[in-house]
């Protein structure tokens, strides 16, 4: 077995797949590319199957092109591929990160919906290392929390019974280009999903070879540790955040959700906030415009004696009547 | 009042200090000039005093003249200035690194010392905003964990009764600036305690600046949040940690500590290697080999049936018996 392939089976056990449906998103790009090759040489031993999913977002005139690459290495390699098309219409005063944004919402739901028809239990994608590296870096520049230090993630259940996983994030860019030269696959060199992307290609090209070299040579493994660690960090923060969020809840539905006030008003205020916030998520309430001072006014809200009602942002009407907090979105 | 001296008032409410004997650290720098003046104009109504510290690192040849300055400085604002030499014996194999912890630590050492004698409340220091960004992108490139994003702390007791405080910590070196110009004062262009670290410098003369016109003009914004945000997580998770470490804690001294092993295998893992760290803090035993790795070991340990007992860096060895978990330095 190859290194590349040894590390990817390091990365994601064999045999938690081999017998499993896949789809593997493919753009053409070197990373895509590599992990099928590699997960078709892994497979061999075992019964499930490996279907190449390729979304043509349209954004360059030569997306056509990798969308034939992608075909005519699926053909050879005698594996199924199903092809999605985003259209996109574009205003003019669209930004790079609203299309990114687009784009990748786009693609999530052509993955998912292809897995579904297929009976898929993972979607692949060949997000590596690299790639976190550069989002944890673009999250800190442009402003993140905690949360966003922990960058891509690894895994995440995208529906019930299928999981979005990422096993080469923990490889780096040049295993892959090794791999790719030495089994003498080609690629299409800007099979990139980002390269919308202004910022993040600048960020790829300049700034972190700038960093490297003028610097610190190990900044790369900096945000790599970083992100692990704020991923541990974060995890335990959520574990807690919902046995507390579970602990206070008295009756959820989507027109009203009823708590424990008091129970919440003696938590730590950092883990009652972290609570409110999953509540949010979970309820699919927009968190867009509740910062710091919001969460707060709510906290206040929760201790006080017969405070006045308040409202939140997105109509959402927070009251305390005795020791039960109600709240109401506009309905 | 001037809105430098209201940012001061603000961030430190002259109640809290006015009546106190405060040490300022005074290096004769811009910031530092500008507290001590902000501080003058401010403790007006109080009966408390302000002395200032100044601390010769003795690693540049003005550094004299910056004394002189001081000195002068403290004789027209007629209050008592402290002085204190730091003498280093340097060997060219020392690193810049190496140097400006070992000037930070004499520094401080001073700055006890003097408050101690001087029966000072507060230490306070000048540093800004600027400072904190340095410090926290300084600390993301090099290498970092959640805990280190928390960047420069407000407040520090540095022996009881004794508050090293930095209450210029959200100011920017601008606002600092222009009251300086405002009032007429002048300060040392190049006393700062950092002119030895060379990769500081690069950091806040070539880096930030290119971040800010190249890539993100709210740069520093972005990092000030991360850490504010890093702040507040990580108050919790270390409120937590003691919490577990108070729980579990059957005996200490110097020469053994014992746990309650059962408690500690119960807990969130994340949590668990937090509070050994803290128990390694609390016993002044070294961290520096003791990696994840080194922590995950530890707690297998706990977790394991009647496990062999095993040596942990520092010959700090740890054994369990039972349910309690021992462990010895080595004597």
């Amino acid at each position: 077995m190859r290194p590349f392939e040894s590390a990817l089976c390091d990365s994601w056990s064999p045999a938690d797949w081999a017998d499993c449906t896949v789809l593997v998103a493919v753009s053409g790009g070197a990373d895509s590319v590599a992990l099928l090759r590699a997960l078709m040489a892994i497979r061999k031993q075992g019964k499930g199957r490996l279907i190449v999913a390729h979304i043509d977002h349209n954004l360059r005139v030569e997306s056509a092109e990798d969308a034939e690459f992608v075909q005519e290495l699926a053909d050879r390699l005698a594996i199924p591929a199903l092809f999605g098309k985003v259209e996109f219409e574009f205003t003019l005063t669209e930004s790079g990160d609203g299309i990114e944004a687009a784009a990748r919402e786009a693609r999530y739901k052509f993955l998912k919906q292809f897995a579904m028809e297929q009976g898929a239990r993972y979607i692949v994608t060949a997000h590596t290392a690299d790639d976190q590296v550069e989002t944890v870096l673009q999250r800190i520049l442009r402003g993140t929390s905690v949360a966003g230090l922990t960058g891509i993630p690894r895994a995440r259940e995208l529906a019930p019974g299928i999981s979005l996983l990422r096993p080469m994030l923990g490889i780096r860019r040049a295993e892959v280009e090794a791999y790719l030269a030495e089994i003498g696959q080609d690629f299409r060199h800007d099979a990139t999903n980002d390269e919308s992307d202004f910022f993040r290609n600048k960020l790829r090209n300049e700034l972190l070879p700038l960093l490297r070299s003028e610097y610190l040579p190990q900044v790369d493994q900096s945000l790599l540790r970083l992100a692990a660690g704020a991923t541990e960090c974060r995890e335990y923060v959520a574990a807690e955040a919902e046995r507390l969020l579970d602990a206070c809840l008295l009756t959820q539905s989507s027109k009203q959700v009823t708590l424990n006030a008091k129970r919440l008003a003696t938590a730590d205020p950092f883990l009652a906030i972290e609570a409110c916030v999953l509540l949010w998520r979970r309820q699919d309430w927009s968190r867009q415009e509740m910062g710091r001072d919001k969460w707060r006014a709510l906290l206040t809200l929760i201790a006080a004696d017969a405070p006045a009602p308040i409202e939140l942002p997105g109509g959402i009407r927070a009251e305390k009547k005795g020791e039960q907090l109600t709240l109401t979105p506009p309905s």
